[in-house]
Order: structure tokens, then sequence, then C-alpha cells
């Protein structure tokens, strides 16, 4: 149910009342309502503050009759107050009047810095008194009747309702007071939700309240016969949100999944690097000293399935990288068609290439911005919480005869990558030798991690054949010597030696796994049976 | 900062305020107020109550010296009964001599239903007027000086209540009031949650305000360096968080996720089902007349998979049925192990059989309870919401020239399994000859739809060598018999008519997908020339 507002209804703002905690800009504003002719009542360390402002301000214990007592716990509350603030201005006139109740039009009000105090670490006895009481008592009662008083809870309104009032001969429309109200409510509903919270944490209780606002709805959901919306996070400074679309069509819903999971990729990368997500997944993934390099050696991870992906850059990017795209090649079959290219920033003439795709999605993000600690996940009506998997390995420790050559650099970035990658995950990845690193191929999603071995295997050699550029007879030699090279990366342990058969008859001699398995000894076994060199990190990666 | 709460601060309950929405056990809970010698004060509807069932009251007018103004919108906030509520008993005890303020050692008190109101589809004003201002002034108050005052504010709780006062002299413990303190600001934080939705939704604004509480620490994460929590949605009454654990360990987090999307699998068949899941993928489905044979037909899905699964039915589960696990078998081998085993209910003697195996988690759940509107995915700080996907198809229409026998029940069945498979999904399934439905192979989450075709039509060829009793020469015989009675599903639509050849090569001579690919026309000639039955269903299952 829409409400239909009334644009006519202005209300001329004669009495106001404001008690503030934070005081930016009252004074500025309080003169605006001044100006108008309106009369201003307040409480101590605000009325004080409009005082040295040349204000005139009535003091509160002349309308509510009592004083400011209990060490400021009562200051406003009253019978006097809050009848002003609610009395149905028609039906309820001529009562009012009989009880010596006259019109509140305004309240200006912010609520005891509860959040702050807590964030500075406070002892429960100071939490407590930093609950508000009589704000939102004001609050919520001015805000119930916003149809005849203006509820202002937010500094950063001043400057706006200055202005309507200065253009309305001092009234506020419907609409803004409409608009205020549900400022009000969600602002009260935000305090009580940070006091329920820290109470319940002080019990030894967790509890989690999430809100949010700025809805945009989305054309659909992950299939178009699902609808969809994106909400933001309140009272947070960075939120996925807020990722800015420099050109191109809206973000769809997988296109924001897909995105997310791009820039997850590259956060934790330490040279440029660059991630191409299909589904989800990264099928490509490198990072290394030349942006442009970077993004050719991701898109060789899986040259296929990169058409149509979501592609994203951990540094800023240049023309000389988006080339690579051949947006401009006259034959249109040379032209790589992505969804989305995400990147912290873009070069001036870099975006001017890019922006020559009407359907390309050019998005901005900022880095300092996605480094989320906790991780939700919606359940039918239950949430599941849990830290974000954020440590690579918890040790590397050869666990065979042989030992091999294993750059730490290598390793935390194929770490990187199989975390990346939906469970049962395998990725091999090798070092280029330019010291570039780059995923090599990866298997993804299988209820049996042998499958995922196999595709990771069939990935890797495939992307040999396609850059090798010698005679077909030198082909397995060449894969040979790359992939005994290269590094198997799993995210879980081995349940069986088969998959170190599979990786040997591949070529691969350099195995890196989290160990923990009741058969440890016999994959060990057949390691050193084969010649291979196996690590254990102790860190799994599971990733659904 | 957990505070440390002090057991022996017993406090007297000598004069209570009671005013109350909900008037259920009221009158019950007064009477044993008053039994203990403490005065009760009250206001309108509630007075009535306690006075029909005689007990004496004092009006709440005699305390604030107000009348009751505006409608009932004024009855108790007076600065009386607010400072009665907040003033310190030992700092503040002089100065509320002097005002003439005496002690309220404890308020009863529910708000305004503003949530059924608005669930009767009350107008604007109707809600309006049902937003209690009153009501959470003195819970707050009374919440916020709990160190003095309970605050009650569930009329669940009057019993336990009772019982403690009548035990302990009419006296509550700090423990109780710090517990009582806590279901307040938790009340009065889910009340302005449902205000503050409710005045956006009138706006056209979406906003979102999730509240759990009732948390579980579990033993960790999706891995094991992460922690994680479960916790219930506030204020519901079907919640996944309700599922039992009959019998077992604890349920891990990934046992969470895998039964949520096992339950999911099962849901909409409608025959008795069974799903085994593995890494949030089903690996086997299948659904029929009879339990037993439906477990065997999913169990052989992937049966090497499904060792250490999670497995879930749709209908009460008999011993008949979970014998074919063999949890008694002499030889070990012979055992099938699986994670958790789901049901919304199991005979007695099925329970029995399973209980021989202690780490095996028997869950029963409550279908009724699972059957979700909106999917809610949080990304940093942000959330993605959309309508959960249940339409199945648009439409089933062949676009080829020739036409195959598919009935809709095989048809229903196969779309629930793709929808079930992660994104790129193909699922092969087929009618056994009893009736049932089966499916026979999937291939999930692969950037490129080929290779999910490969990893499908590879499962197929394995089951039905698995399942094959003839002679080795005649084994091709079979399995092509078998696709070509076999349906294969695609979640989206095929963008190159590779998937058709690599179909058709397997033996398969129906497939089924949503259709509207650039390249429909080349895909469905493809399936012309090479003989195949395609129907589109213009309904796409993405899922990631």
């Amino acid at each position: 149910m829409v409400h239909k507002t009334m644009n006519d209804l202005s209300i001329p703002i004669k009495r106001a009342l404001v008690s503030v905690s934070d005081k930016t800009g009252v004074a500025e504003f309080a003169r605006v309502l001044h100006a108008q002719g309106c009369e201003i009542i307040s409480t101590g360390g605000t009325k004080k503050v409009l005082e040295e402002n040349g204000l005139p301000v009535t003091d509160i214990s002349a309308v509510t009759g009592n004083p400011e007592a209990f060490g400021g716990r009562m200051k406003t509350i009253s019978f006097q107050i809050e009848s002003a603030l609610l009395f149905d201005r028609e039906k309820d006139k001529q009562e009012a009047a009989a009880l010596g109740i006259r019109s509140i039009d305004m309240v200006v009000c912010n609520l005891y810095p509860f959040e702050q105090v807590k964030n500075r670490g406070a002892d429960f006895d100071t939490l407590i008194e930093n609950i508000d009481i009589g704000g939102p008592t004001m609050v919520r009662a001015a805000a119930k009747n916003f149809k005849y008083v203006a509820i202002v809870t937010d500094p950063g309104d001043y400057e706006e309702l200055a202005q309507e009032l200065q253009q309305n001969n001092g009234a506020l429309s419907y609409d803004t007071r409409f608009k205020l109200m549900r400022k009000a409510f969600n602002a009260t509903a935000d305090y009580d939700a940070m006091i329920s919270e820290t109470m319940d944490e002080t019990a030894g209780k967790l509890s989690v309240r999430l809100a949010f606002g700025r809805a945009k709805e989305l054309r659909y959901g992950e299939n178009s016969h699902q609808s969809a919306w994106l909400l933001r996070r309140n009272g947070t400074n960075h939120s996925y949100f807020d990722v800015k679309v420099l050109h191109g069509k809206e973000l769809s819903f997988n296109n924001m999944v897909d995105m997310y999971s791009a820039l997850d990729s590259v956060r934790d990368l330490k040279q440029s690097g660059c991630a191409v997500i299909k589904h989800n997944n990264p099928c490509g993934l490198s990072e290394g000293a030349e942006q442009r390099r970077v993004f050719e050696q991701a898109w060789a991870g899986d040259p296929v399935s990169a058409f149509g992906s979501v592609i994203a850059f951990n540094r800023p990017v240049g023309k000389e990288t988006v080339t690579f795209l051949h947006l401009d090649a006259e034959n249109k079959m040379l032209r790589k068609f992505v969804e989305v290219i995400a990147a912290p920033a873009f070069e001036a003439a870099a975006l001017e290439y890019l922006y020559q795709h009407k359907n390309l999605r050019v998005v901005e993000y900022d880095p300092a911005g996605l480094t989320p600690d906790l991780d939700y996940r919606f359940l039918h009506n239950a949430l599941l919480v849990q830290t974000t998997d954020r440590k690579l390995k918890e040790k590397t420790e050869w666990v065979t005869e042989r030992r091999a050559e294993l750059d730490e650099a290598l390793l935390d970035f194929g770490l990187i990558a199989v975390r990346q990658v939906k469970s049962n995950a395998i990725c091999i990845v090798r070092r280029l030798p330019d010291g570039d690193h780059q995923l090599l191929g990866m298997g993804a999603g299988q209820p049996n991690r042998v499958n995922s071995t196999q595709l990771a295997i069939a990935r890797a050699r495939e992307n040999l054949k396609n850059e090798f550029e010698g005679s077909p007879q030198e082909l397995e030699e060449y894969i040979a010597q790359q992939m005994g090279r290269a590094a198997l990366i799993s995210d879980a342990f081995f349940p069986f030696p088969d998959n170190v058969e599979l990786a040997v008859a591949a070529g691969l001699r350099v195995i890196v796994q989290p160990g923990g398995s009741i058969r440890d000894k016999s994959v060990i076994a057949k390691c050193n049976e084969l010649g291979v060199a196996m690590m254990f990190t102790g860190t799994r990666h599971f990733k659904h």
C-alpha cells in the first residue's frame, strides 16, 4: 500500500524544540528558524550554544513546569511537551486549549551517541547512561504526528530544510514532513538495534540486526522470472552498493554476484592482478609486473569461457591493457565481448576506448571498501555467520622424500586462486619466465575431487596446446616440461591416492594440499613411489 | 565486553505499573503481584480488566496528576511516571523525595499491535494511530534503569516471574532484571524496525530490517580457521534454525548448507523422493512409489561421492529404507557412511537402526516451515534480495522436426533437478520401468557448458555400466538404449550446437532447454540434422 502524499498541506513552523547531542550546524539552522519568526525551546547544552550565538531561547522548564532532574535523566519528558507534539490539531484543538497545551511544530533532535561511546570502549555504566530516553520519546511523538509536526534528526538535512523554510514563508510541505518522519523511525530503529545488540553482547549472547535501505530495483533476479533488489546497509562507510557504473547498462543480479567474486579474487594479490569470472568461478587469474600481459595471461586461462565474463583488476587500468579486447577490430570475430570490467580507476584514454562498446559495463570500485570481516548466509529465517576465510596457510611442510623449489609468492597466488574456486577445487598454477603468476587450469564444483583434478588437467593441457608454437611432435614434450614446473593446489585433503596418480600421469610433480585425511599416509606413500613433492599447508579452503 | 551480573542484588517489587495491549494472563500475574503486597498502577482497558478480576488498582491519573487526553494518545507520559522509573535509587534519593517522586519497581507493558494491524490491511491513518509512543517510553525508561526496575514485555514470562516473586518474597534478582532488560530493548528495536519498514513501504521505498537472536556458536565455519554462528530470525513461526537433531554430533556449518540444498531438492517432488548432496550439489536424486527403491536409485546417481554425503527424504522414513546403509554389516566396507540423514519423520524402528552409528546425524524437519518466498544474499554491506526460483517452466514447445514422448512428470522432475544444480548445469534424467524417476548423471559449476555436458554424460555412462548385468560386448548397446530413452536438461540455453553433437554422440535423443540464444536457429538445425527432439521451456534456472 503506497500512501498518497498531499503536497498542498504546508505547516508553518512557529515553535520548535531544539535539543541535540551533535551540535554541528544547529546554531545556523536555529538562526534560520528565528529569522522566520519561530520561537525556539531548548535544553541544557543546546540552549547554551544557541544563546552564545545570540539567539533568544525559551528554557524547556518554562514549558514543562518541571526542573531538569536526576543528573539530566529527566529534561524533556513531560505531559506538556509530548502533548504539544501529539495532539491532533483539528480533533483535539479545544481539549488542548483547555489543558493549556500549545503546539510545538518542529523537533530538532539527535540522540545520545550510544554507538560512538561504545566504540570508544566505554564501561557498562557509561553505556547505560548513554541510552537516550527523552530523545527517542520526542522523536517518535513528533514522527507519529508528522501530519502537523516536522521531525529533524539529521544535521545533514539542515541546509535543505533551511532553504525550504526560506522559500516557503517559514513552512514545510507534507512531503518533506513525511520524508523526515520516515528518517526518524529509521533512526530510532537503528538506535534500539544498536542498544539491543550491545546489551545482548554484554550478556555474552550474540544477536544480529541488519538494516538496509536505499533500495534499487534490478531488472530481474538470477533468472528473468525472479524479481530482485539491491540494498545498502545502513550506517556503513563502505558498501558494495557504492560501486560506480561509469558506462554501460545497469549491473544485473548475476553481474553483481560475479563481480563480487572477481573483486575477492584480485584483492589479496601482491602484484598487478586480473581475474576472469564466469558463473561465479575464476576461470582465469594472473598477477605480474605489466598489466596488459597479466590481462592476456588471465584471459588465456580459459579463452572460450572468457567471452561474456566479468573481469576485475586490482590496479588502475591503462589504455594499453584494454586494447587487448580489440573492440575496434574490423573483423567482429576478433572483438572480445565481456559483461563487466571493474577496476579501482581507469585512465581517461582507457575509458574512451572502452566506451566504444555500448553494452560493456565499466565499473569503478573502492578497494578499501571491500574487506569484509564477516560472511553472512541467509537460510530460511535463519542466518549463518562466519568470519571470512582470510588465512592462506598454517605452515609449509614438505611431507614427501622429494622437496621442490616452490616460490612462496607462487604458493600464495595458488592458494588465493583455490580459495576462490567452488569446492571441490583444484588449481594448477605456474610461474612464468618473467616472474608473473598464472592460473593454468582449474576444476570447480565437483562432488568427487577426482573430477576436479581431471578438469584442471584437461584445461591446463588445452591452454598449453594453445600457447605452444613448435611442431606437433614436440607438443607432449612441451606439456610435460611446463607441467613439471607447475604446482597443483587442492582446496582440501586428498581422500585417496588416485588424485596423485592422475597428476603424475599429466606430468605434475608438485602438489600442495592441507593434509588431514585418515589416508594421508597412503597418499604420501604414493607420492614417494611416483617421485612427487607434496606440501601440507594445514589450512583448508572450502567454498560453496 | 561481558558484563558481570551480581546475583545478590534482589529488588522487592512494591509498586508496579501495568498497561498492556495484549491482556493475556495479565490478571493472573497482577494477582500474584498483589498477593506479594505490591501496589498496582494501571490505565484504561488494563485497569478495567484488573478491577473486573477484583484487584485494587491505582489510576494512573492519581500518579501523574494529568487526565488521559487526546483520544488516548496521552496516558502515561509524564514527569512523574518516567521520573519514578528513571531516578537512581542511591544518588537521586533526596532529589526524588523533594520532587515527590516515589519509585515504580516494575513496568508490565506490551505495545500497540502495529504489526497485526498492518497484517489486517489497515489504512494509513489506522497504522499511524497504532504507533505506540507512551509504551516504548515506559519500557525504555524501565529498561535503562534495570538496576532497580523490572521491565516485563512478554506475557510468556509471567509464569516464571510469578514463581520467582513467590519464592523470593516478592523480589526479583539482578539476573532476571538484566534478562528482562535485554528482552525489552529487543522488543523496542523490533517494534521500530517494523514501523520504519512499513513507513518506507507506504512511501514506495523498500527497506529491509532483519533481526536474529538465539545464536548458537558452531564448532567452526566453512573451514576450521573460521568462527561461525547460527541464528534464528526473530518473530518468525518457521525457521531452518528449528530442525531437530535427533541423534549424532552437532550439525556443522557445511552440514547446514548442504542439508538446506537437500531439503530444497526434495521439497517439490510429487512422489516419495530422496536427494544425495555433496558439496552443495545433488549428485543423486530420485522419486517413485517405494522409498527404499528411491533411496537406492538416488544413491546410484554417484555411488562414490555418496559416501560422506547429506541425504534428505520428503516423506517419513521407514526401517526398510535405511537398512540400505548396511550399518550393521560385518564387513565394514559394506557400511555406507553418510554425514546427515534428514526427513520429516522417522519410524521408531528406523531410528533404532540409525542410532547404531554414533556419528551419523539424524535430523527431523518440518516441511511446512521451509518454503521461503525471498532469497537474501549478503555482499559486503549490501544485500541482494530476490524472489525464489519457483516456476519450473513457461511452456513445453518442441522446436524440432522430431518430437518425443516426454512424460510431463519426468520433465518436471528433471527441471527440479537442474534448478538445484550449480550453473552451468546439465542433468540427464530417465523414467524407470516401474515409473520412478532418476537423475542418471549431472554436470555442475562449469564456466563452459560443454564441460557440464561432458561431466553429465560421463557420469551417466558410468552409472549404466555399474547397473548393467549382461556381457561386456552388450554394454554399449545397453547404454545406447538407456540414453535413447533419457532426456538431457540444460539450466540455460545452448550458446552453440556443440552440446547437441556431444549429446547425440552419447546416444541422447531428447534435449530440453529454455531457448533464447541468438544462435537458437543453428542449434535447432543441428538437432534436425542429427534427429534429436528438442523442447524449449522458456524458463532459465541459473543458480550460483
